[in-house]
């Protein structure tokens, strides 16, 4: 495709939705046109004022992730929110993405004009995964949306993951026995902001209250207090089938997140994670330009066969690598 | 310390303990000067005709296996195998080191001349504990030691990192009821080429053996059984206590890697091992060229900074701070 960058960023600024659609494609693509020009439509589209409430959401398979998020989005949206869905999901690769694969379980909400919602890219690599949603987040705020809830699977690193992209953290569960509570493993529970018991409805509400008592106590034990406004973390029961406790539970995130903008926790929370970005993007950069260097790429294909056969270690290699580098950066710094 | 490689490295080649315990030491240090002299000692070293039956052993806290590693140890040492003991901690910055950070919880084998154990580094990253445990391997291996085995701690993310620099990976559980089995993560199930039952004796012994029941068929059902001989992945009782069990456990893992070594599965595999490690050190050998360099590390704050503040996206402020390096490399190949 033939892309006018310029006027592609009017347009998702402006709010277009299928010019959004054609800029999160443009991010997902691997082609290295498409990358040089997805660069160029994130950099004229960074906008520090346009930053949504950014919302993390993490659930095994069957705890109602699907159902949640539609339920609260056609709340905020009959609110007057812009809410974006994103999805991240590190197992689609292999599974053929199962989560928001098919955009029919959140029909309603898809068929809302303020709601966006787009499945997660089929994308070998975790850190690819967090490229791309990052940057499809970052487009969405520039198209105006307000909300944006990043959805994904509970598989460990991809919560980590979308909590470092995410101001406020949530956790979904369904209503279960006391004794499975070591199931959720503590590195989730040390992140989670707020834990959702869903399912609190009909024969299972008893046993939800009861699941949501048990997390509180283990929530609380877990997070530093300092760092958050009194009460918080919290777990809190709700229904997507009823819509009991839904805007409680919103009233908390929000509760939350002033907190942090005010306190100056989100300000420095972004720029570090920012930061983060850009590392990540300058190593990505970095080995693109090794690989496309012919004499460099000639160079370390010789040196990793000799560390393949045993017979040089793979530091001393590496630091033989790169001396043709550090070579050109003396010279490059000694020039006029 | 002053150090003279030279003779450092002969000191190891002939298989002094002292020396292997400096060159650990070394390999460790993050000094810059320690680590350039590390990288010489290990280019020296490097021999692919020194290579040890690389052992990983996993299992969480309380499993025994610091017993199950003496017993074991004790055992090769007295059929004349010499044995090097490694540790993967990649919690041990945080706890202080809670395997293998007492010597005398393998009292025995620590006496015998035949083995050497070496406790965890106390190390902020996985990947600093990946680099020094290969490397401190790499070492043991060129100091005649023909068994090393690697313990881990179970958390997920160190199991892989071991069972990516070993030839045999076990798996070390404890007697318990079939409803926990789901407590071992899938991908840790994955990796297993043998599940050990430790405990296998006293009131314990009939849970046990429940216990491997339930884990032969899962380990079955998990893994591609065309990559391996017949019977493996499988699962054994043992006995750290009254050694049962474990002759036949140890000629299951000499079998295995026999098969591995003969149908060219071992070669295979260490050569994408290094070639791997290889890459790893090329990452952080390009990390740090970028800090040292002065004029590039200004550059690199000024853009990160913009980035931080919002101004800029990641990935193009990457592509600019890169800039210079492809012109110098550019240059540099245009020269005679």
């Amino acid at each position: 495709m033939s892309i006018d960058i310029e006027d592609l960023a009017a347009r998702i600024a402006a709010g277009e939705r299928r010019a959004l659609a054609r800029g999160i494609t443009l991010v997902e693509s691997t082609r290295a046109d498409h990358r040089a020009a997805a660069e160029a439509l994130l950099d004229r589209l960074a906008d520090p004022s346009r930053m949504a409430l950014r919302v993390g959401l993490s659930g095994t398979p069957g705890v109602g992730k699907s159902s949640v998020i539609e339920a609260l989005g056609l709340r905020l949206t009959g609110a007057g929110h812009r809410v974006a869905v994103l999805a991240v999901d590190p197992s689609s690769s292999r599974s053929g993405g199962s989560i928001l694969g098919d955009k029919t379980r959140m029909e309603r909400l898809s068929r809302e004009a303020r709601a966006f919602i787009r499945p997660s890219p089929a994308a070998a690599q975790l850190g690819g995964v967090a490229r791309r949603t990052r940057e499809a987040m970052m487009l969405c705020e520039a198209a105006g949306f307000d909300v944006v809830i990043v959805e994904t699977v509970g598989v460990g690193q991809s919560e980590t993951l979308v909590s470092r992209m995410t101001d406020v953290f949530l956790l979904l569960l369904a209503p279960a026995g006391g004794d499975e509570l070591q199931g959720v493993k503590r590195g989730i529970m040390e992140i989670a902001d707020l834990v959702l018991v869903n399912k609190a409805d009909g024969d299972l509400a008893a046993q939800a209250l009861r699941t949501r008592a048990d997390y509180a106590g283990a929530l609380r034990l877990m997070r530093a207090r300092d760092t958050d406004p009194e009460g918080i973390p919290a777990a809190r029961t709700i229904s997507a089938l009823t819509g009991d406790g839904l805007s409680e539970a919103w009233a908390e995130v929000e509760r939350l997140a002033a907190w942090r903008r005010e306190s100056g926790v989100t300000a420095r929370r972004r720029a570090a994670q920012a930061g983060q970005w850009f590392e990540d993007e300058l190593r990505a950069g970095i080995e693109a330009l090794l690989s496309s260097d012919r004499a460099l790429a000639a160079r370390l294909d010789e040196l990793r066969a000799r560390v393949e056969a045993g017979h040089a270690a793979p530091g001393a290699a590496a630091r033989e690598a790169l001396d043709p580098l550090m070579r050109a950066l003396d010279g490059a710094a000694e020039s006029p």
